[in-house]
C-alpha cells in the first residue's frame, strides 16, 4: 500500500465525519508516514496498543428503557474542581508534529469545548503560552531536582490547577513502527519548556558489572521519595499516571495522592503490558468508590469513554486522537472531535439511562463473546 | 469488488434457492448499491449488527433420537391468539425500498404462508391498505398525542390485533455504511401512513447549556406514563419492542403489557448494544416461563430461529430477510422465503425431538468453542 | 483457483505421503470436483462439518516420560470380539464415486491391515461380494419391515458380526457444497444391496396441513419398536449410530443395545449440531465406564484417534479419509492410509506412556487456548 | 513467495537490529531454504511450535510504579552455581547448517556474553572443541551402555558442569515443513561426537506382530534404571529435559535429579503435545518452590523470558534463536542476540519492579484476552 497525497491542515471541518475516530481514518492524508507511525506505534511491537484496542471490544454496552434523563447532564466534579464533561486532553508530547500551530491550537480547541487540556512537560510551545482555561500540567522529573522545582514554580504561575507525575516510563523503550519509518524528530519540534535545564540523565549505568537499566534508568526513576517532596512543595493536587498494579494504586492514595490514571501509557511504555482498561475494575475495587481515578489509553469513541466510566474511571483522557484530529484541521479539527465525543457519550449515557456521569457503572455493561467485524 | 449489475425482480422464485438465507446471498443483484447499505447496515460500525451474528455461532443444536415427532407441528398460540408458527414478520420500514409494490406485496405473501405480519407505522403504504390476514400494529409515539390516538384508532379500526411500542430508538444513530454509500431516501419512497401528523420534535435541546440528546430527543422519548396511558386508550393487546435487560423486562411486565420483543433493534440502535440473543435467557429467567416473549434481530435461518425459541422467546420476527427477499421476487419471494424458513425450523424441530414450539428450551443447545467457516 | 487436473488412480503407493491426512489434500487431483464436494461437504452450509475440525484442536497430547510400553499394542475388544487396533472404516456410501473397485477395493484393504470394516447399506457392490475379513454391517431401517428382515438376513448370511444402526438421519438435507458443484449420482453409481425392496417412503407428509417432515419423514422414522423388533430378530449385537446426547446413550443402553456410536454423521445429518468430540466425555460419563462406545467425526490422524479414546470412545471409525484415499490409490492407498493411521496412533500412545488402548484416558489431554498455524 | 536471496555471513552485527527476535526475521537471508526449513519446522504439522507461541501471547506484563530496583541484577545461582543471568543456549543439534564456524562460533558468542551453553550430542564440532566457559553436556543414551560411559567420561575430562538427559523424543517425528523443502542433511554436517560408537538401534520392531514404535523405539528408549545408572556414575549434577507432566517431574525429583527442563523439545518431539509454558505452573506447584526448573520452547525475547521466569522456571533456554543469530553473523550475531535479549528482561524486570531474578513470580503476570496483532 503506497503512503497515500499529503494534504495541508484544512482550514475547516472536513466533509462527511461523523464520528470522532474519523479522524483517525483522515490522519493518513494529513501526517507524514514517518510522523504517523511515531504517533499512532507503540513501544516494541505494539503489543500493547493492541491490548488497548482489544480491552474495549470485549463489553457492549445494555441500553434501559424509559429512564427519565431529560435533566441529563455530563458535568462532574473532580478533586474539587467542576468540569463540563468527562473527556480530558491527555498530555502528548510534540504538537508540531501534527500541526504548526502545536499545542496553541489543541489549548484553543479545549476552551471551544469546555475541555480540560492536560498539558505536557514535552511541549513545543511554552506552558505559559499554551493555555487552556482548564488546565492541568503533567510533570516529568526532571534529573536535578531543583529544575524539577523551577518547572513547577511556573506550572503553578501559570495557573496551572493539577500536577500530574509521570511515572510509568522510566525506560525508552523502542518505537518500531517509527524506527522502520526512520522517524526522526524535526528541527522544529523541540521541548522548549526543558530549555536552561540539565536533562543529562543522572545515571548511566555504564560502569563495570552494571546495567543501563538497573544501575541507569531505573536509578534515575521517581521515586516514594520524590513524591512526598512534591507533594509538600506544592498546594495543588498531585496526580500520578500510569498505574496499572492495584497495590500501586492503594499505597499511592495512602500516600495521600489527589487522583490515578490508569493507563498503559498508550502502549508506549512496556510493551507486553496489559490494557489499563482490563485492570481499571481490580483498581476501582481496590482504591474505593470515592476515589478519583482517571483513565486513558485507546479511546477513540464516546462508548469507549462510557466503557471506562463504567469500570471505574471519574473521567478519561484523549491521547493520539488529539493529535490526528489536529494533524487534519488544527484548532477546529480537535475542537470538532471533542464535540463529536461527547455527543456520543451523551448518546450512550442516554440510551443505557445514565443521566448523569455517576450513574454510569459496571451494570451497564455486558462482557460478550468475541466477535469480527460486521 | 464493483457492485453486480442490477435486476429487475423476478416473477418466479428463482432456480436454486435451498436456504431461507440465499435471499440475502441474492439481494445485491436486485437492490441498488445505497438501497442494500442502508438496509443491511447498523447503527455506527455495525458492532451490534455483528453481535448478533456471533450470538447465534455460540450455539450448536443437540439432535436427539426416536422421539415421536410425527404428530408434531409449528403452532403457537400468543397472548390468547392462535398462530401457524412462531416465525413474524418483523416491522420494517419503507418496503417500497425493495420493491415497487413494498408492504403490499409483504402483506400477500404473509398470508400465502400463514404469517403474522407486524406492520410497521414508517410504511409506504397506508395501513388500511397493506393488511396482512393476521397483522400487529407497532407504533412510533409521535411527538402530540392526539396525533398518537390518530394513529392508534386508525390501526384499531383497519383491524390490527395487537400494538407494538417501539421504545428502544429514542435517538437516531448514523447508519455509517448507508452514509458511505449516500444513501438517500428516494422521493418515492414516503412515511404515508404519518400524512397530516405533525412529526416535529417537541425539544430539540438547543438551548443555552442543553443538549440536544437529554434535553433534545430524550425529552420526547416515550415515558411510563405515554405506555400507561396507551394501555388505557385501547383494548387491543399492548407489546413493547426493544428490551434488552432484564430489569426492565420486569417492569414492563408488572407494568401490565401483554408481551415483550427483547431486541437490540437489528443493531440500527446503539451501536454496541449487545445482541438480544445474549440477553433472552436472562430476561426469560426474569419473566418467568409464562409471559409472552418475542425475539428478533439476525435470524437468517431456521436454526437461528430455532436456537432464539431454545433460549426463551415464544415467536421470532424476521427484519432484513424479508426485504432482501422482496428485492427478489416481490410476494413471491418473501412467501418462498417464509416457506423455507419454516420448513428449516421444522427440521430442527424434528431432528431435536420436539413435536411443538413449547418443547423446545435450553436442554436443546449446547455452547459451543468459535469455529471457523468450513 | 481453478481445479487442478485429474489424474487416474495410482497403482502405487504415491510418494511423499508421511501422513494419513496426506490422502485428503491429494484427493482434489483424483476426484472430479463434484464429487469432491458431495464427499467433503456436509449438511447446509458445513457448520457441523467445522465444528468436528475444531473440536479435536481444543486439546492438546501430553507426553509422559520414562514409561515402559515395550510390551504396547493396539489390540481391543469389543462387544466380546477382538480387533488388531481400534480404526474401523466408517459406513460410507458409494464408494464407486472415489474408484471403480469401490467396497471391493476397501475391503480388500481392510484385510490388508487386520481392519473391521463396517459395510453400509448404500453400497456400489453387493453386500455379499465386498466383504472384509472383520466385517460389521450397517443397517438403514427401509419402509417396509420385511424388505428390513431380509436385508438383515442377507447380511447374517453374509458372515456380518454386528448390526449398526442408523438412526441419526431421518430427513434429507441438501449438502450445499455439492449443489453449488451440481454433483449428480452418476450412473454407475447405484445402491446395489436395495434393488428389488421398496424404498418408497412410507409418509409424504403431503396431506392438507401436514408438515413433509413431522407427518412425512419423521413418521418413518426409525422407532423403538423398531429397535426391539431388530434386537429380537438378530442374534448379532445390535449397534446405534449418530447419539449426542448423554440421555439418549443411556436409554439405548438399558435397551439393551450393545454399543453406540458417538456421530454428527460427519456433519452430514442436521447442520448445527455439535461435534460428537464436544460431547464424548458427557456420554462416557452417563453410560458408565465399561459400555462400549464407537467415535466417529473428522479423523485425520492417530492423533485426533487418540483424543477420541481419551475422551471416552473404545474404538474410531474413519470415513472421508477412506474414500479420499481410495480415490488416489484404490485398495492400496486405503491400506497404506490407514497403515499411517495407525503408526501415528501408536506414536501418540507410546509417547502419551499408553501401552494398551484401555490406558488412554483424559488424563492424557490438556485443553488448550486456541491456536493458530505455525 | 519467492525465497529470498541469499548473503554470506556477516561479520558485523546488522543495523537496525534493536530486538533478539530480528534475528529471526533476518535468518531467511542467510539460511537455504530447506536449512531454514528444517530448524523453523518442527515435528509433524508444527502444531506444538505453534502452542509454544500462543502460549506466551496469553499473558501481560504488570508494571509497578516506584519499586527501588537500583540494586537489581540477573545473576541467579543454579543448583550450586552462579551464572551471570538465567538466560542459557539451549541444545541444538549440527550447528554447520547455520554457520561454517558451528558450535565454535556459538561458544565464542556465550563467553562474551557470561552465557552458560548447553552443548548437545549432535554436534558438528567435538565436545572437547566447542567449549564455552559455562558449559552443561546434553547427553543422549546410546544404544550400548558403554558407548554412553565412554561420551560421559569425556564430558567430565571436557570440564562440562551439568549432565542433562533426553528423554523426550524416542520417536522421530517427520519435520513435515523440512520434508516439503527436500531437507538433506549436508555432506559436511556430521555428529562428530559420536564417531566410534554404534549407534544402531537396538530394538526394530520389525518382527511378527511387532510394532516399530511399541516393540522397536520404545524398547530402547530410557528407562528409570537408565537414570539411576547415570546417576550413580557421574558425579556431575544430573538434569532432566522434556518434562511436560507434574507428575513425571514429582517422580524425577524424588529419583534424584539435579534439575528438571520443561519443554516441548521446541515443538520437534510429539506434534501435538502441548507448551511447556501451559504446564510450567502445575510443574512448579508439584515439585515445591525451591526445586531448579528450566524452560525452553519458542522464547523470542525478554518479555518471554520474564514470562517463563513469572510461570516457575529458574532459568531458560534459547534454541532456534540461536541458529537464527549464528546464521545472520557467526559468533557477533550470537553474543549481539544475547545482550539484546538480556537488556530485553533486564527492562521487564526493571518496569515489573522485580530487582532479582528470584523476585519474578506470578504476581507480574495477567492472563488476557486473546489479541489481534496492532
Amino acid at each position: 500500500m503506497s503512503a497515500p497525497t499529503l494534504s495541508p491542515p484544512l482550514n475547516a471541518i472536513p466533509a462527511d465525519i461523523r464520528n470522532a475516530q474519523d479522524y483517525a481514518a483522515l490522519a493518513p492524508h494529513f501526517l507524514p508516514p514517518s510522523h504517523l507511525a511515531y504517533i499512532s506505534g507503540g513501544s516494541g511491537y505494539g503489543h500493547s496498543v493492541a491490548a488497548n484496542a482489544t480491552a474495549f471490544g470485549q463489553w457492549a454496552i445494555t441500553p434501559r428503557l424509559l429512564r427519565d434523563v431529560g435533566h441529563g447532564h455530563t458535568r462532574i466534579t473532580l478533586a474539587g474542581e467542576a468540569y463540563a464533561h468527562p473527556l480530558f486532553l491527555a498530555p502528548v508530547g510534540f504538537h508540531k508534529l501534527a500541526h504548526a500551530n502545536g499545542e496553541l491550537d489543541s489549548a484553543r480547541a479545549a476552551d471551544a469545548t469546555d475541555t480540560c487540556m492536560i498539558a505536557s512537560t514535552q511541549s513545543t510551545f511554552p506552558l505559559e503560552e499554551a493555555v487552556a482555561q482548564q488546565r492541568w500540567f503533567q510533570l516529568y522529573l526532571l534529573p536535578r531536582r531543583d529544575d524539577t522545582l523551577h518547572l513547577l514554580r511556573r506550572a503553578e504561575a501559570a495557573g496551572y490547577r493539577a500536577i500530574v507525575l509521570m511515572l510509568d516510563a522510566p525506560i525508552q523503550v523502542v518505537n518500531r513502527r517509527a524506527q522502520a519509518a526512520q522517524f526522526q524528530m524535526p528541527a522544529g519540534c523541540v521541548n522548549v519548556n526543558l530549555r536552561g535545564y540539565d536533562t543529562t540523565p543522572r545515571f548511566a549505568g555504564n560502569g563495570p558489572g552494571e546495567s543501563r537499566f538497573f544501575q541507569g534508568a531505573m536509578r534515575g526513576a521517581p521515586s516514594w521519595d520524590d513524591i512526598r517532596w512534591i507533594m509538600r512543595e506544592t498546594k495543588l493536587p498531585v496526580w500520578v499516571k500510569g498505574v496499572l498494579h492495584p497495590d500501586d494504586a492503594v499505597a499511592l492514595r495512602d500516600a495521600g495522592v489527589s487522583g490515578i490514571a490508569v493507563s498503559n501509557h498508550g502502549g508506549r511504555s512496556l510493551d507486553g503490558a496489559p490494557s489499563g482498561l482490563d485492570v481499571l475494575p481490580a483498581v476501582r475495587a481496590a482504591v474505593g468508590a470515592d476515589f478519583p481515578l482517571m483513565y486513558d489509553g485507546g479511546i477513540l469513541s464516546g462508548s469507549d469513554a462510557f466503557k471506562a466510566l463504567a469500570l471505574g474511571a471519574n473521567a478519561v483522557a484523549i491521547g493520539r486522537l488529539q493529535l490526528y484530529a489536529l494533524s487534519v484541521a488544527g484548532a477546529l479539527g480537535v475542537a470538532h472531535m471533542l464535540k463529536l465525543l461527547r455527543e456520543e457519550l451523551e448518546i450512550c449515557m442516554a440510551m443505557a439511562g445514565c443521566a448523569t456521569v455517576g450513574e454510569i457503572n459496571g451494570g451497564a455493561l455486558l462482557r460478550q463473546t468475541r466477535r469480527d467485524a460486521a
